[in-house]
């Protein structure tokens, strides 16, 4: 899977935002820069239809036409990430609410509650209007639906149209509402409902409510994300042959993914480095200083390999960083190189474009400090020029398919939203547990895939880790059973059931391991090994006949192992991490980069092709 | 006063959670580990009563007849903790509602209103009902009524049904509103009122509302649980010769324990050493790393003295931590032997009962990672395992009654609620002040009692502390009059009239002694005295014609003593605090443990019976 | 401007509040102390009309009188911050929100919505009643409307009354909804509306709104307290000769103060050296610590500055702090000295009067632990003590009027709204930038004046600063161009068209300079210069043809001139701020004090006539 055709490079417009007689002159100033792809309409729902049917279609008509003509590939977005103002007077119970039970009102963007039927009809509805005029334009080859589903915290919305939907997938999910009271638990504190209709969302309860009722929420709200998408995708499939993306975010995880993304074919998403590290980074002040000008290498490595995963190998980046952004706590100008670099770590890591957002800085509006590859005034911005250079470097990057890299990571959005509902301790976190391993390996110089958790195989591997696994599907463990190299699991991994309970037989859910307590464990407060590093967070006591390859000082059993499969009974800290995987790859017979004296050769012999400019450019990246 | 038979043990159960074919076996299992009592029923209403009127009695008849039978005394509870949810459709507005002003839904648990009239109907409905088939059941020998009262913050409601309530409440008190203008002193800023119904609660104020005023409904919101368990206690006495008793918490002070447990036979509390560390006390971080796995023996002690004065002399402990807990915002697990020693603290303080929570872990629902004395799959946890063995050395513990303590500290609620309202100082909170003098007192190798405002004398004792108090009554300024011994006051000490006003010839209220200004301290900067220590958070600067005892290195005077009383001025820091003490105890005869070389020693001969069982397994604990 | 007369000492006091009989006994003893002035009758509005319609004169008339008669020149207050219980019955939706959505409910102070428009007409008919029946009385000398505009966050509301009275303010401004559409730009997210009253308030919206839109509500609410002030202002002035004031208070800049005073006589405010250094300032601990009995001593000085320009030149303290107060996190006692130290550096600003906050301690309501200058039992406290002395040190202080300041900084409080909006950095904040350069003036001995952007000249000064304005009017422009000596500009300064966009020429709207990209900084990574300090917050890239007096380490330029305009690109730290305030003053042929080896002297000489008192009582003030 993966790239297989040369890389090229796009930028995000907005012909709306700017006087249509500059439009020719931007169009060709894109064609010199380099760039094939011109991304457009996201936000223009007002400017096409400005009134309850009354369309305006001559601007756009020429936007594209003006575009195209100048060689451009458009991407055309449908605009249902900003419904417009009279959209509320025809539905007004179209918004979202708030954990703390308030509408979340109109004034910026995503003002829409995803399980709103009225409003989805909506959103098919001028779907399909644009993809029966643009569907077959020739310049048209692509299109985005909506923009950054869940940003924002979109995707939980506690409105009593959410309520009133929840009842119904409820309703689905359990046939009867004794099923429910049975596989809740619901006797535990007299929970017992008689009617679905009586279940309140689980936001403002007295104490915690029921994790399987906060559980279902969380895939109740997923799912209303997959099907607002899947209705758009319906609706604009027979319309058009060309390609269906949507653009993904950074960590945003209360949706999964994979299902939004199965009726796509290819997954983006909106890459920003300094945004991200300074947002939504779990790293200390000092990593941060660090790198506040190039961003954390591996934070995003880990999505670019997500998304190539979501995509089924074929991913872009939609929106790059370009400069300071204007939404962080602070916002820095990446360092000189930095913008062709992400670009070309894009690149390594089988991005088949990156577009950068955007053309021309707005003087106007929310983002009047987020830079462009234009200034506001149409000079050239330092990002502006970093680009036109590097579109002069990419007849020298292959084009060829990216190989399987030769470890693997399952990534499970349920399992975020689980330990989210049940954390267990302040510290714990899904994605951080993932993450965490994500970089022990890169710092091994290994490249990494992720795989999702309905994998009909793990491929032609040699290590797959499945670390904190909310809980096992047959399929899974049956994918499992039939790998024939190592797998990595725990800790925490196939911990409850479906139903969020605990397994009769206790967790694992692995012949011969029990694990009968578990603690957490304050940051003071490791369990120290014998040998270098400590387990953090999380430790479970553990009953087993399995081989013990590793104690703690105190003689609990740390790792374990039976046949393919290894077990870990904590989160191991850096230096624990490293010395695992290292001695996981002595015994696969896999190179570390770092042993061979060059990570960066070894992982560029694996496929990330571009490193050795990020490597001349960037020595202050380690 | 205190414990006058042999100490027991007890766990509590849940039958409804597990297939009726186990209850025989479990009730076995219990006997055979030497348990006496099991607690039942807390939380069953809606598989009781499963729709209103319709009862099940069967299975609860079974269950009460199966422990029973097996020898187990039986703790019934009355389910009002957790009225079902058809409940809210004959009583849609007796959710309580937070300061924010909202309603806290169903979905948990203490999802009610302690002042709404049709709800406490309901409460006494269904306590009749059980008193009525259980009251003279041989097996049923105590009832425990409620759950936690005010636990998840549920003793301060701001529903328009309190606000209904309070009006009546205040129109009691004050009889006019005339009245009430006056002695809240509303002129001060054109707050008076015309007519009772006409005053909010005192949540969302443009800034502080009148101190009396917000005194007044924490008064009155303590007077709501006191009537509502003071209804349940009426319907059920009639109905039943067994004691009758509720479980407290740790450090709740919403409402006055003395007078909700007046009618009451026995004081029990919930003990979470572990959880409480985490999530309930003031010691720092390192503080709590040294006593993460054993929890502050402090906090611990000064509940089973708190407790102990609430029940008169009789109290349990009836939910004690078996192992990890699932709440806190770490939840390590015990040290080796901790649940024992626990349980035999707890005797050394005259407990009659120590039970349990729970008997087996629940795989299911909000605890599912709160451990018991079962695994989730039948096992013996750990904790599980050391109450076996301690069940075996119940013999050697004596039954003796326990003396009262040669030096006792008052504890009053409405001083809680008087600081809260008015700290001065982002750091003063009264529970920390009497917590701090209890510790220091601790330290010294003392026993202590703590007695409520109310007490008719302070009998046989050396040393009796009054810090902190809001204001004076008549009455116990007559017992401190009486008492022959020496009184130690201050800081804060009086400092209020009931109406929360400052008396008219000045705090602290005793002749010969005016606080004429009031200062509060940052941490950093503490009023240094002439010899070791430190006043910290709170300093008066007084007149007086009272011995000054010691000075602040600024000469403000420190100590105060004329007759028996002696007054401080501040809050001393620890060192200050051990070196008064100290002298205290030279001048009283008091011997005081760690002079004696053995502090342990010196407490059993107090009457802290079982401290040698904890000195030998608990080296730890200093 | 400034003083002309022999500084005044005044007291305020509330008759109301205490018993009849003692009156002529305070007044005496306030003559006694040397008082001159006494404020009344602020909160008094329930004790005046006690039902509506219904007037209670007797005991005001004969308040004023007794005082009156004992030689003492009252300050009469419109008692409109405190607006009765029954005001709320005759308008149910009178009362703010706060941005939550909540209304701010009865039971302090200052409940009501700015934009009320009924309560508008109540605020004026009671001034207008007041004033018709004291305006001519010879005792009242001046008048206070209302009581500290703004305090309690009271300037913003978010209610469905705000929510109209924007709309109205809206239209006014924009005339059709097409010109607010294009000049706020909300095609950017399809934000345009089809008529005002779509719009909502600017809190809850998904994410950040537009800043026109926000900043727009930030006019607005301000343009709120302008004409409910003016309208009080245009009642009374009919019926009094005496002078009109109002009581501003420490950094509260949601309003613009220079708009609110421009119809009174004279500005005031109320210094709370202590409660302000806790509450309200962003100086660190350790500063704090060091202050914690004195204040910060440039915090004072700032708001005797800016308020002295809002009063056109005259200027007073109506409340200064006596002792503790109740209401800051940590509230210590003023160093001996301190109350009279900070009186007399009030009137080395120039304040013509100094009155004392309060009369004598209220034992009840919300301000019991405040001190005043008796204690609650009518003997004096400490500050009284000190005021009594100051009293008598009055002669010794010169009368003459306050000569400009050589040094002037230009507040606008537009910018401060602007830069809440779009700080860009989480420690971006105006004030704090321009009390910075406050802070480097002060150091170097330079007494400063502030001006406001609507100057009509700089008039006759050597330096004037205009950091980080939003938006350049033309009036100010030609001010400045029409300024023959140095302007020191930047950063930020002229970022923004008054429609808050990016000026079509960019930043800062100078001839020969262009921002092109801004950054912000982490705290640790501060942009070191080539010599000593550094850029910190805030650094802009320039391209520029003026002279570059100073670049950074890296190269960037960061000091530019051309001829008499001066331009920083970024926010120097305390180091850099000290080496180019000693090059300007070298270059303005400025002596600092701290050159000259007295720095206080060089005060006096420049007007501020009384530090020599302070000098000799506070050497600790660095």
């Amino acid at each position: 899977m993966a790239r297989t055709r040369k890389p090229e490079l796009g930028v995000c417009y907005y012909p709306e935002h700017w006087p249509e007689t500059i439009w020719a002159d931007d169009a060709q100033r894109m064609v010199e820069m380099g760039l094939s792809w011109v991304r457009i309409g996201e936000f223009a729902w007002s400017r096409i239809e400005t009134e309850p049917g009354q369309f305006e279609w001559g601007w756009l008509d020429r936007a594209i036409k003006t575009l195209g003509q100048a060689g451009l590939k458009v991407i055309m977005s449908t605009p249902t990430a900003t419904p417009p103002r009279w959209m509320l007077d025809r539905h007004p119970d179209m918004l979202a609410w708030d954990a703390a039970g308030r509408p979340r009102t109109f004034g910026s963007r995503r003002h829409y509650d995803f399980s709103h039927a009225g409003y989805r009809d909506e959103a098919v509805r001028i779907t399909s209007i644009l993809g029966s005029r643009y569907g077959r334009d020739p310049h048209i080859r692509a299109w985005q639906l909506d923009n950054e589903y869940g940003c924002h915290d979109t995707t939980l919305s506690y409105s009593p149209v959410a309520r009133n939907a929840f009842h119904s997938w409820l309703e689905d999910r359990y046939g009867s509402i004794d099923a429910l009271n049975e596989r809740w638990g619901n006797v535990f504190w007299s929970m017992d409902y008689q009617a679905f209709d009586q279940i309140e969302l689980p936001n403002l309860t007295v104490t915690e409510p029921n994790p399987s009722h906060a559980m279902d929420f969380r895939r109740f709200a997923s799912d209303q994300v997959v099907a607002f998408n899947q209705a758009k995708v319906d609706a604009l499939r027979p319309l058009t042959d060309a390609e269906l993306l949507h653009n993904y975010m950074g960590r945003i995880t209360d949706f999964d993914h994979f299902d939004v993304g199965q009726p796509l074919d290819i997954a983006t998403w909106d890459s920003y480095p300094l945004g991200f590290l300074e947002d939504r980074s779990d790293r200390d002040d000092a990593f941060k200083y660090a790198h506040m000008r190039c961003g954390d290498p591996d934070f995003q490595a880990f999505h670019h390999d997500l998304y190539r995963a979501v995509g089924r190998g074929r991913w872009w980046v939609l929106e790059q960083q370009p400069g300071p952004v204007n939404w962080a706590p602070h916002n820095p100008a990446p360092a000189p190189g930095m913008v062709r670099l992400w670009a070309l770590e894009a690149f390594a890591h089988g991005a088949e474009v990156v577009c950068f957002f955007r053309w021309r800085q707005a003087p106007f509006a929310q983002e009047q400090n987020h830079a462009g590859l234009l200034r506001p005034d149409g000079e050239l911005s330092e990002g502006g020029r970093e680009i036109t250079a590097l579109a002069a470097e990419l007849d020298r990057l292959p084009g060829d398919e990216l190989p399987p890299a030769r470890v693997a990571i399952v990534f499970d959005y349920a399992s975020q939203w689980a330990w989210e509902v049940q954390p267990q301790d302040r510290q714990f976190d899904y994605f951080r547990l993932v993450f965490d391993i994500y970089c022990g390996l890169r710092r091994a110089g290994l490249a990494v895939d992720i795989l999702p958790p309905s994998a009909n195989n793990f491929g032609d591997r040699d290590l797959v880790f499945i670390p904190g696994l909310f809980a096992w599907t047959d399929a899974l463990r049956g994918v499992m059973q039939n790998f024939t190299e190592r797998t990595i699991l725990g800790p925490r991994t196939g911990s409850r059931t479906e139903d969020f309970s605990v397994p009769d037989d206790l967790p694992p859910g692995l012949s011969g391991i029990t694990v009968s307590a578990v603690e957490t464990l304050r940051p003071e407060a490791p369990i120290e090994l014998a040998e270098a590093g400590s387990l953090q967070i999380w430790s479970e006591q553990v009953s087993t006949d399995w081989v013990v390859l590793e104690r703690a000082l105190d003689d609990r059993p740390v790792r374990l192992r039976q046949g393919t499969l290894d077990y870990w009974t904590g989160w191991p800290d850096a230096k624990a991490l490293d010395r695992w995987i290292a001695q996981l790859c002595e015994e696969a017979g896999l190179a570390m980069a770092h042993q061979s004296g060059s990570r960066r050769i070894q992982r560029i012999a694996q496929g990330h092709l571009a490193m050795d400019y990020i490597t001349s450019q960037a020595s202050f990246i380690e």
